[in-house]
């Protein structure tokens, strides 16, 4: 029960990083950069939502690997897949998957990953990382876009076969994707041109010149800011509307997060994204939903971008993270480039993690867990609005209700108040410049809120 | 034996694709694009370097999933690997390992991939593609050159950090990789900007405004054409220096693979190697070695770079492919970013893929397989110049001489010839406009040559 005191020992003070994980990382360090690490697991004893690390310490783990782990540590379903037979022959024969594909690739597709494809999508293109869905979602993107220029079935021309060789116009064209201010859409070039979110990221590394759009900056309690919220938005579309109008290239498409994540979880009203659907609409661009982190169910839906409600649906939809692999979905035919080994790489995603995701996906349809992370995300929503009117310096602008688990508020020093809630032991993240982010595992249940709520409650005092 | 005679069954006509590929493809292509599929393989009965087809086919494979498969299909010590519980472990709790690495990292780098290290290198990025391992070399040597115009220590400005956000310089510089004419680096945005090789990879996707150089257009037999060879190396070589000096932001890296591969297998000699060791030495820029195609041992040598004979290492070397992850190595302490979370992503790599990637390098190093490639790639190649003179229309430019089994040669018609040797049971691969290439495992063996060469004569009748 929420409401229900835990015992003491819950909050025994813990060192982190204990001994060993100090030893480890002095080990690593000249191998390997490890000044990122904040301690050395033992994933073979972790369990459900518990990591344990190499010093023994237990964390409740509501960051999930950046928000990666979908259903538990050692999940006995994930646990079958990973020894079945199937999975051997995945791992040790790696295909060229766009060349040989195995017997069993059209039903890990059609009757596996297929099954959660987003409205109005039937098609899906597999990889490795976000940044790379994001980036072949790009090319398919521009290569449209120019489809669309050249007209139906018109030949590529010598000067563009020849141009494009020398990185030049007109077979490398001047063509943006129009992102929005503090959002993370990956670390490639070109997926990094489109971030926004923080220096550490970007500099000193090479962008295109492509446009950004402020996001909308909400204020908070949503209720008490009606008018300004909505003024706030349509601000916010108008200018997207003037750099498609503007830019000095076209725009190809434009794309967003439906809660921007790593920028520090900022939301947006449905009304926001039905304005992007109709401009991209009327503009005839594209436009991606990046669901790298949103998506697989954490914000109560499968999809993030459900919760819009719009007439008709993104037109590719990224997906990485908590699927285990990664690749994009879309519906629409001109997305398939004219010729084929336009959209192609040596692996095209790897077939053991589709595998994974698979059971992933099947864990999450059986056990009902989206149904779950909404419910629960409800009632831990309610304890965090109870705490934040008693710390309302500490818990800002909390947000995320309705959206399942998929919780942040802002606070004084976030480093600080994640490392005593590691301590206390609760593994919690940040985002942006002053946010803690919930990124509970789906399998988060309502009997886990007090420890969550009542560790965070002993961090602030 | 090389001479021997095969029986006439050994050349039965296959139809390929067969009806069962057939049918698989045309339930496939409405959810995944597979207009590049050559046919659809039952990976549980392909064993060693025979791929065997859904309708039964039996191939001799000499393209080995586009030059990735290393020590055959079905290998044991591989089964035992994908079998063994450090397995089931890593994929069923896949790690922010930037983050959280598990207990057994250590020792799957200090232990494993460092194990072949190139000379001279002690460290380790780890990726999940080809494309992703240069991306992550290119932006390692953007941040070392701009630490180097900043000053060691100095912060970061202002101006930097708000300009970066922005796309814009100062933050986010103009500077460029230069790579060379028919060189494949990689389809992201980065990577494909260094990529020349073919108009189908990068027509209508942007691209920086990077310089190329000409890489050595050497004429064969080498010993009939030294002299020619050697102006035409010296000539590329006064074009890098030119193109580094007058190009209109600065060159951070150079970045070269030992053999062109995608671009049609084009050589150059240690001398043009150690030519370009020189001249990145002399601007103090990072000179790339992108052996994604190259490396684990199939030219003979661990990493073909070593056949250069350099005074000094490059300055990074990229893998992927046959090693079944991918990533770059290095020595030197200024490609490690003056901050943590600049060379960062959720996965770093998939400590899954690096098992198997250490049970390839034991398999190579037991099995002593750069040796007998280097040997068996000797009598190959003895046997096709042999058949080159009986067909020199048909084998023009045989080369990879002392280069292991990285053979390859011109031929007038290359997707037909290549057609024609899988249906008589040979699946091999093509590269550049009108090129054959040979991409054995490592454990293809002396007697696996009649078959190919046999075969090869017989398709050329």
């Amino acid at each position: 029960m929420p409401g229900r005191i835990l015992e003491e020992s819950t909050f025994q003070h813990r060192q982190v990083p204990g001994p060993v994980s100090k030893t480890t990382v002095e080990k690593l360090n000249p191998v390997w950069d490890s000044r990122a690490v904040y301690f050395v697991v033992d994933y073979a004893k972790s369990h459900d939502s518990f990591l344990v690390d190499v010093d023994g310490n237990e964390f409740l783990d509501v960051y999930s690997q950046i928000a990666s782990i979908p259903v538990g540590y050692n999940n006995a379903r994930l646990i079958e897949t990973a020894k079945s037979p199937e999975m051997v022959n995945a791992l040790v024969n790696r295909p060229a998957v766009g060349n040989f594909p195995a017997q069993g690739w059209l039903a890990q597709l059609k009757d596996g990953l297929l099954r959660v494809a987003p409205k109005g999508h039937n098609k899906v293109f597999t990889a490795q990382s976000g940044s790379e869905a994001n980036e072949l979602a790009y090319k398919a993107a521009f290569m449209r876009y120019m489809r669309r220029q050249r007209g139906e079935g018109v030949e590529w021309s010598q000067q563009e076969i020849e141009s494009c060789m020398n990185n030049s116009a007109p077979g490398s064209p001047d063509l943006a994707i129009l992102s929005f201010k503090n959002s993370f859409h990956g670390r490639g070039f070109g997926s990094l041109s489109t971030t926004r979110s923080k220096a550490v990221h970007k500099l000193d590394i090479p962008a295109f010149n492509w446009p950004q759009a402020p996001f909308p900056a909400l204020k908070y309690p949503l209720e008490e800011n009606v008018e300004a919220n909505k003024a706030e938005e349509e601000a916010c579309l108008k200018k997207v509307e003037e750099l498609i109008a503007s830019w000095h290239c076209p725009v190809a498409a434009v794309i967003v997060e439906p809660i921007q994540s790593e920028g520090g979880d900022n939301h947006a009203s449905p009304a926001f994204f039905q304005g992007l659907r109709d401009i991209t609409k009327r503009h005839d661009i594209m436009l991606i939903a990046d669901e790298v982190q949103t998506g697989f169910g954490a914000t109560g839906r499968f999809w993030a971008h459900e919760h819009w409600q719009l007439s008709s649906p993104p037109d590719m939809v990224t997906f990485s993270k908590k699927a285990q692999t990664a690749g994009y979905f879309f519906g629409d035919d001109s997305l398939t480039p004219d010729k084929a080994y336009r959209q192609f790489n040596t692996w095209i995603g790897d077939p053991a993690r589709v595998l994974m995701c698979n059971a992933v996906i099947s864990e999450i349809i059986d056990r009902n867990l989206v149904e779950q992370t909404a419910k629960v995300g409800e009632k831990l929503y309610t304890e965090l609005a109870e705490l934040a009117k008693r710390f309302p310096d500490d818990i800002q602008n909390l947000r995320g209700k309705g959206q399942g688990t998929y919780i942040a508020f802002d606070t004084r020093n976030a480093a600080t108040l994640v490392g005593a809630m590691r301590s206390l032991g609760v593994n919690i993240g940040t985002c942006g410049v002053r946010t803690v982010r919930l990124r509970p595992m789906l399998i988060f249940e309502e009997d886990q809120i007090p420890r969550l709520v009542q560790t965070l409650e002993r961090a602030l005092k």
